[in-house]
């Protein structure tokens, strides 16, 4: 008996610790929310990893101070090292010589090589060299990058707003609702997984469990429209007999795990979410995504899919 | 009881508002035939699946256009910025002046940089560098959009036109054939899985049923040649006693989810398809793909994948 | 009964008509032995995989001949439409001028663009602003050949050049040895399924069964070493009883199937191979792979990985 | 039951023959501690594979000595061809014209083709048409490698640098305490695995046996913080009853095989470690690594991961 409730206590990977944090533990882009002190601040490939799962536009404004930096470092390199050997130049000026080297650099480093400036002496030649080669290797970085970039599955599931205890049945129970967001890309052989949060008291002390809730319908084979993933609230779950002051007393956070296989890149992907007790609605129903235009087709909007009304939850 | 039922009706993920659809619920390239109101129009992830889900000549005539068009854009600013600074012109007129704007966008953005065109002003210069970056990430894209095109198992799986209800054993059985469409690229241990959709009358209302068919072999270890997927109808099938007439009358559609490892690029790959009742040939038997030729040698012959002939049901 | 020997005889995916075929099913390369007549006789798709599984020399030379055959196009191109616009050209000869063709499409396909040779007029111009998104293109398609190429854990594994029946405890054993060529490369959690094809007599006609052959140990967690996959020939054996000359009679092949995990490219890998009863020697053990130096150190030779001796068999 | 022996010995894929071994089977870096004697010395595909395992310092080095030689030999090329044949050379002394050859070279490689150097002959335009070829080959092959190196999993886990034997509940267990090494890259639905390599007397003869151990927990679902491995010994334990000394007579070594999904790549991950018995504590427990920041903030820290305290064992 001790032994079930600590596996299921440990199962998540959180620890016990944890019980004293009362922030939430998944983020909403499936992070952890969980305060590290790194063995080293730095390696090539945590960097790479970021520059992955980063937003669009840091990612590009990263790339473009990157490919501008390398330019001025050379740039410097040309200057001061033998600035007249750099041949075809025609600026006057120390300001448009540097400008010349610049874009010398950028010519040699996008591997251009117009001609108008080029490598005229041994120095510059041998720069000019190396930076070729810094802007190979850059580039063929850049390319596995995009490549990454592109074939993560990340943001690609659509989760409701909130999540809503709903009447069910003669009962109640906890729902969400998932889209794919993308309508011409399929995650097929979906699996979820959904698991609380609580703080329970034992022997006067508040110990933070992790409860697995059991699904209606834990996987679905394909996944065109939209899922309201749906936890009937019997006397076998731990929700069981919990009113919403109960739930935001025991700091309740429901931890989402989603499985699929991921039909373009045939690879299979994981997401992770979650909803804090603040995110909860308690006593809903949702709104059906279903709209019917005036030829009487039936579409889905998924801008509807956090759209919930109030229900009475006997 | 309601649980399963519940269960067996939504395992597939298309709910129950689909009960009154008539149209195909997936269509022939595996695709899903439903009708969705997005978020929003455009992000870029859904842009690079869609290039890599598009034929060959769609995507070519894509490239072909965007790599005009970039270089359309370029020679614009170019030629309205500081045209006189492109050293080397030799042209006179507007007309021939846009032209070589163009040509020298075309061979900084490809990053050949034959040199003749060079550039001669610090504004030419500096619109160079930004252009010659978007051409290495632009082909960079490229590079990950071809590998990821040419790795996809799409349309390798080569299904029968027709399905059948041919006479098997002492009684009827439902059948289509598929084969492996390339020699030279293996799929191993492949495993099918066929769903029968099919309006029920619960009540009095029509609601559309989703029922998994057994199959007497739903998984093979190697796939060399064709594979006749057969799952007999007797007492226990959602099919058993069902006429012709009575499945049209149910709109029944049959479908087909095809999981394998393909060998070549060592990962899963999983495909989709579907027959209406319209595809179902009711009364038929598949023709041998056998073929002997002169020398006594035997081989198969894919062209006759799809052909049947009329066979008398008990 | 008739059901689970059916399931046995088609579990492999060849079907029954192979039953008159007298050559081997799996070739040495683990492809299938199957006659084709094909759909069609080309696809991209199908040569890309071509160009992935061929032999590193043909590779090399078609990527080169590709490279020499574009180059000339554009050669005849540039030659026939407008020579004379190809600015920088010295040549004087008719097949100087070509040559200098040749070498300025060479510039422009692989993005070099030196600029002694720079198109001079807007057909030439024209012309190789498509050469030069060729080139990328091409290249791009290059970049994902070869690490698709590399990525493929082909050949790999190496096999014992028989198969052996050798005593064991107080019977017979049907036994093969595999090694890991690469030492720099590990395969882990290897699993083996071996199973035997033998023509078997039902009411007087021959028909090729597959039977599968249990092994005494099917899968291992590391695979550091050798491994002799051996399997006992008891009363449940489909090789029981078999003297040498019944294995010749029954046509036997064994057709082996090894899946793994890929520990440098974090995939899953699968290879098949097969031994014909040609090439296995009825009555042999093996011989020790282990050799011990004069430091007393033992190390394993792959070199003896097919070397056996006689055994008698009881 | 010799079956059941015989399997849990061999499964790990050692064989019976390591048990004259008495250093360590697996490496700190996961490889497995084997001499072989290869067939060959040399494959393109391994050496890809070895390109892709080295350490960064190594890889960098091999990558600029692989591109300088390059360089190199198309300048001997080129010098003692026609060196004459070189257009725009300004060099005077030979040194300096093979110096020139060198830069003519680099800059044909790497594509970017300044112009002030151009082949001026049939034979420099067949070499350099020859040398972009090969530049673009490479750059291809190092796209690749770059993309291997970043994607795989390897270094990833830390490992505490002990195990130990810590006093648990009545008795005692193995543990030993692992993290992902990357905060901003998750490793999901970790398994693992662990085994006891150790000798045992069998008739008078010391043989080494590999005995599974039981762990409390042998997976987890998230991995966000550190995880402690613990295998309690009780009665069933291969390791009950051995004192410190027993533990280093029988050459204990815990080999570990962990797996897991890594989130950023979408892709399956195994890596490898072990303990040897001088690397195992006998009698102690593990320092926490939470601290508490003066704001009461709670953080785990990764560099008290190995840390320990003597305790005393019942």
């Amino acid at each position: 008996m001790a032994i079930r409730k600590s596996k299921k206590e440990n199962e998540l990977g959180f620890g016990s610790k944890t019980s004293s944090q009362r922030s939430r533990l998944i983020n909403k882009d499936g992070s952890f929310n969980v305060d590290r002190i790194e063995l080293s601040s730095w390696s090539s490939t945590s960097m790479y990893h970021s520059l992955i799962r980063m937003r669009w536009a840091k990612f590009n404004a990263i790339v473009f101070v990157y490919f501008i930096s390398i330019n001025l470092l050379f740039a410097c390199l040309y200057y001061f090292s033998d600035i007249e050997g750099l041949k075809g130049m025609e600026a006057v000026t120390e300001r448009d010589k540097f400008l010349e080297a610049f874009f010398f650099s950028s010519q040699t480093l996008s591997t251009v090589g117009f001609g108008r400036l080029s490598p005229g002496s041994n120095m510059i030649s041998t720069i000019a060299t190396i930076e070729s080669l810094v802007g190979l290797l850059g580039f063929a970085l850049a390319t596995g990058l995009l490549y990454a970039r592109f074939s993560r599955p990340l943001a690609r599931i659509l989760y409701s707003k909130n999540a809503i205890i709903a009447p069910f049945r003669d009962g109640k129970a906890f729902q969400f609702r998932i889209a794919n967001k993308m309508s011409n890309s399929q995650i097929t052989e979906m699996n979820c997984r959904v698991t609380v949060a609580k703080l329970e008291e034992e022997n006067g002390v508040l110990i933070r469990r992790f409860r697995p809730l059991e699904l209606e319908i834990p996987n679905i084979l394909f996944f065109p429209m939209t899922w309201t993933i749906n936890h009937p609230i019997d006397e076998n779950s731990p929700l069981f007999g919990m009113s919403s002051e109960d739930m935001a007393k025991a700091d309740v956070e429901f931890l989402i795990s989603l499985n699929g296989f991921d039909d373009t890149f045939s690879q299979n992907v994981s997401t992770r979410y979650s909803y804090t007790h603040e995110e909860l609605v308690y006593g809903a129903k949702w709104i059906s995504v279903f709209s019917t235009n005036e030829q009487g087709q039936t579409s889905q909007d998924l801008r509807k899919i956090s759209d919930y009304q109030a229900a009475k939850l006997e």
